[in-house]
């Protein structure tokens, strides 16, 4: 795992901040990328000095142009690597030979066209690790850094961006020039913006350490189109989060490609990588976003305006259907409309015309001018029982739409309560938009989107304790045997444990497990079951055998010794007939518990994530209506708490219609003794508890499979 | 019901055609309503001739007014109202007199206003009735209508909208100039523009069956606050799209509102207001939206491009992650990507460089130009695999954008087939996308829009013949003898039947219930039990008695003739100790079936839909999943089939983990069947019936409420 101190040696600090920057690979033809990145740093007036390399001109719009990076006579901080793919090496050679610790690498032709790319960004790779080079890339667009200390436009990207607190990482070079069209119609700032390709060296990690280290950045944009390593994202997603406070918002893609994936067995089709994904941003605190406008939407809400003290909101109006359709989406992001206090309504009495709605939503009617929406903002601006204001605006012929745009700017800058706001329309609203947003006031095209974005700003707020609490580690286990079982199972070539064993597993992390014996014999069966106790159920053991069903291995009930005889003997009689080969072991005999409720546990060890814990209703509530909730080991307890409490079906174990509440208490810890046993045996591939059944006072795992 | 023949009485071809108009209540003040509905209808260039009616003017504008509407020489087809509300109902009545039966109110202060307002509305009411005079508002924008042979602007909209194939209906006046702002920066035209207020006449009924017939209308669009008389619309809806095959996007405002006025009962608190208008929407065809932005990106779709073929997809994109994001928005809309043909993929091999990405979606990579585009679109839109073309963008440096958007329109106009685009960005690419609106292609902001926007359009075609679907009526039914019962309950003052009393109901319309007794002793019980066999269950019988548990009033299973008994006692004593004034009847013997999925079917007569019928799974599948579907009755065979279908609980109902497959033909029947009751007997306000048991063969009530 990378972790902040690791940062040092990635000398990130001299690619945003360089004093001296050499682009290889500079010509003269307009029009070129290599053109463009440099005519970028000129006229972005960067802090420092540029030197063009190339081999075959003596300067390039005016500046002094150097055949090769070894002859610039002064120190290079950062060198941007525009080469063909195929000579690139030589090129970081000399970088390497030139003592430059920072490189950006802009040339595409590498990983992405497979083949010989593969080869290629290997060979930079190993070059880059002889002389202890840091690099961006290969296949970006570039890096810009709009800090006026260094103020450094090192891509090819059409114009610079304004400055602002949004920091934008991207691994698809394209969208970034989307982005920067979008963000400057919008007056949407960036601190940093990097594009970072294939991130053979300096990856999205990496560049998460830095930003949040970085005091220009307040928000965290990523775009992701792979999740190479999904527990260090994760990981460090939690650290930036908990450390700096900064919220990181994440566009993913490739969702359905991901889901057709998923695994073939029973757990594997509950938790498609996607979901596990969706999953994992959650525990970590990650805003997920589904493209690039709601991001943006969420993320000017967090920029640009104050963190709210709550969640109650009050609307402004000039138009009621909005004012509806807007309250809507308040309460359906689980949000609540403010209840004004004494003051504010006699305020809005005096203020507003008779015809004027004073409760919340406030309708200024259609006819109002600016004097009309600073009295409504006054007032809830200034009401402690508001926590943000959205103002929304129709076009009206006699609605002065600049001035009321000036007002929300004006009176919002006396409070430190956010506000939001939504101008409706296009053309006529335009020049209103603008001098909002060069404010600083969010604006969103439609009013609803206001509330999906402070609810955002909302939700992570409260849930920032979350992420960050304590594990707990049992050590009250026996890790050894457990192990020595699984390695058993392992050298005999096995896929997965019988029942016998897998019970035994678990029994060795305390995850309590139903009395049951086996038995090879009419006579034993008889035993087993007196012993335990009627009714007891039956069940065929045997390694060849999984689905016991099918193959009619499971009796039950069984409520005498003679049924219990006479069951051994069907149960046998019956594997003979439908997997004649298949290898007895015996018959299982366990007591039938009634009452309690079923649920399963899961665990499944994904590619990219590791260890995934799956909880969910039992029999066809996860079959039918998928109700699973999936995290990442390790689990903490405030993790295995929302993954119970998150399910629809959480009132099942809850007091409900007459039912008596569930042991919630032993069901967590057996979450997070299955996060520890998964976390210490790895050679668990796949774990499924299906039905632990839980009482109202403890649980019983009635069955398991443990696949190594 | 209105139907068209109701129509003719409405005059709606004098408002929308009217060879002169009176604008009653005139003025020459700049920035007035009065003032800018006369320049709106000046600036139009509109086809007929204005007379400005104000008591104080010669002239307006440079036009010649009159005093009063009577004076004027010519015969008036139309006669717009500016008047105060006060005195509207005096203009109106010389509107009368002059021979005009069309009429646009303005002027609001009405119904909206409450009290003195109610009496105005009433006020005008009964004059417009006096001289069949119909009338549009009062509380309006006004009217427009962009046919040239009219081409009228009877509102105080700013200015004209485009020509185009859109016909928008507004209970909001506000939204209107928003909609009108926004429509007009993307080029979107419309065919009729109707802002209608208070619908005190006219209602937006009526509209829809004027659209219906109006030739330059290809889509309706409807904005509502209040579904006054949601079976009226849910009728309306369904003749204007099966007799036109128009498509009717709908935003209904008050979805959380309407929640929380959800009825106490359990049905009702599964059946919100909004729920219900959800399922009536869908069970009419109607597209509901939610919000304007989403209305119009669906609305473009079907107004400007050709009906496809079918659901498959090609994506030609400059950039990978866009493309990705796309591919995801298409399979999570129920659409899917195109496979192409070999000739396909011959000429993209031969005209896109050897990086492109030549599958779908097709990645022309950033550098791509106009003839890369031109040679994708080529290949996509002759191959027969494909339905339907997007086209991506993002603003490379390189990318010449005009004339990506110019090709896109001339390519597409070769074939008949519909091309959607996304030219992602704001400043750079407007240019681009102002040449995609001005052809008519249809443009979103970002790629996935185009997903949804296609998805209605496809669903739209393909679900067009399910509404029209025949009804069954059964005539094997008893509805005097039900009728009979029922009647009787009410004039006993009673709420709701007795679980006997219901049963009888339900029989009478061939709705299978259990065969049961009422027993009043000890002596009867063991009778009954003997008589049904075993195992049984028994059931108290108490008019005052709805939740029987509660009181100790169920007890099952019961297995012999003695337990009959002994239950008998033991539920007597129960319901005396718990509820000693209860009066009781005696209990209920019925057999206990096992085996077979419970479900439930309810029916809620609801203020604006009328009867609702509910499906559902049973037991806590429907208290805590809430999987239920509703639809309006009368129940077609095919809306029966989908309520069935749509729950998520459905695979329960088939051969599932090998559970045989239940007798959904029975419960397609059971659902028709309770429609049927629900039309014939007005007399039930809410019935339960809770758990139906479906068997593979059969099926059987085995609990009934019915309120009244």
């Amino acid at each position: 795992m990378k972790n902040r101190s690791s940062l040092h040696h990635k000398n990130l600090e001299k690619i945003f901040y360089p004093d001296s920057v050499a682009i290889i690979g500079a010509n003269k033809m307009k029009g070129t990328v290599p053109y463009d990145i440099l005519m970028s740093i000129l006229n972005a007036n960067f802090n420092g000095i540029v030197f063009p390399v190339s081999p075959g001109e003596r300067f390039i719009a005016g500046v002094k142009s150097y055949k090769y990076v070894v002859d610039i006579e002064e120190q290079i901080d950062l060198a941007i690597l525009v080469f063909p793919s195929a000579v690139c090496h030589l090129a970081l050679e000399q970088c390497g030979q030139k003592g430059i610790k920072a490189v950006i690498i802009i040339s595409a032709g590498f990983r992405e066209i497979g083949g010989a790319g593969i080869e290629r960004e290997e060979r930079i790779k190993a070059i880059a690790e002889k002389y202890d080079i840091s690099f961006i890339g290969p296949n970006c667009l570039g890096v810009i850094n709009t800090d006026p200390r260094s103020h450094l436009n090192a891509s090819f990207a059409r114009k610079m961006p304004e400055e602002g607190p949004i920091g934008f990482l991207s691994q698809s070079g394209a969208l970034c020039t989307a982005v920067l069209d979008y963000a400057r119609a919008k007056h949407i700032g960036f601190s940093k913006f990097i594009s970072f390709g294939n991130k053979a060296d300096i990856s999205e990690i990496d560049l998460l350490f830095y930003l949040m280290e970085d005091e220009k950045t307040k928000v965290i944009l990523l775009y992701l189109e792979e999740v190479s390593n999904g527990k260090e994202l994760l990981d460090a997603a939690k650290e930036v989060i908990s450390k700096s406070g900064k919220p990181i918002l994440i566009i993913k893609s490739g969702r359905t490609e991901e889901g057709a994936a998923a695994a073939a067995s029973h757990t594997g089709s509950l938790a498609g990588g996607d979901e596990i994904c969706d999953a994992a941003f959650e525990q970590a605190g990650i805003i997920r976003c589904d493209n690039v406008v709601e991001m943006f939407n969420r993320a000017i809400a967090f920029a640009y305006q104050p963190v709210p003290n709550g969640d109650k909101v009050a609307i402004i109006t000039n138009a009621g259907g909005p004012g509806v359709l807007t309250t809507d989406s308040v309460i359906q992001n689980g949000l609540k409309l403010a209840k004004f206090s004494e003051e504010t309504a006699k305020h809005l009495k005096r203020h507003l015309p008779a015809t004027a709605n004073r409760s919340n939503p406030i309708d200024v009617i259609g006819d109002a001018r600016a004097d009309r929406y600073n009295a409504a903002m006054s007032a809830t601006f200034i009401d402690e029982g508001v926590d943000t204001v959205f103002v929304i605006l129709t076009p009206q012929s006699m609605t002065d739409i600049d001035l009321i745009a000036r007002e929300i700017a004006k009176v919002s800058s006396h409070y430190d309560k956010p506000v939001f706001a939504s101008f409706m329309g296009a053309t006529d609203v335009q020049e209103g938009i603008d001098v909002l947003q060069r404010n600083g006031i969010p604006h969103y095209q439609i009013p609803e989107s206001m509330a999906d974005a402070l609810s955002c700003v909302v939700h992570f707020h409260k849930d920032q304790s979350k992420v960050s609490s304590v594990l707990i580690t049992y050590n009250d286990v026996n890790a050894e045997k457990a192990k020595l079982i699984l390695d058993e199972a392992v050298q005999n070539g096995r896929n997965f444990l019988t029942e016998d064993d897998a019970s035994e597993v678990l029994k060795n992390y305390n995850i309590p497990t139903i009395p049951i014996q086996v038995a090879t014999s009419v006579e034993e069966a008889k035993e087993a079951a007196d012993k335990i106790g009627y009714p007891v159920v039956m069940k065929i053991v045997s390694q060849d055998i999984i689905h016991k069903t099918d193959v009619g291995g499971i009796i039950l009930p069984i409520h005498t010794s003679n049924e219990a005889g006479e069951a051994y003997s069907t149960i046998i009689q019956n594997v003979k007939k439908h997997m004649p080969d298949a290898n007895i072991k015996g018959v299982l005999v366990a007591p039938l518990i009634s009452g309690g409720e079923e649920v399963i546990l899961g665990m499944k060890r994904d590619s990219s994530f590791g260890p995934v814990i799956m909880f969910g209703m039992g029999g066809i509530l996860v079959e039918v209506y998928r109700d699973v909730s999936l995290r990442v080991a390790p689990i903490s307890e405030a993790d295995a708490t929302t993954m119970i409490e998150k399910i629809q079906g959480y009132p099942l174990l809850t007091e409900f219609r007459g039912r008596k509440a569930k042991d919630i208490e032993i069901l967590k810890e057996c979450i997070m003794r299955l996060s520890q046993l998964a976390m210490e045996c790895p050679q668990i591939k796949e774990l499924d508890i299906n039905p632990l059944i839980v009482l109202e006072k403890g649980c019983f795992v009635a069955d398991a499979k443990i696949m190594v």
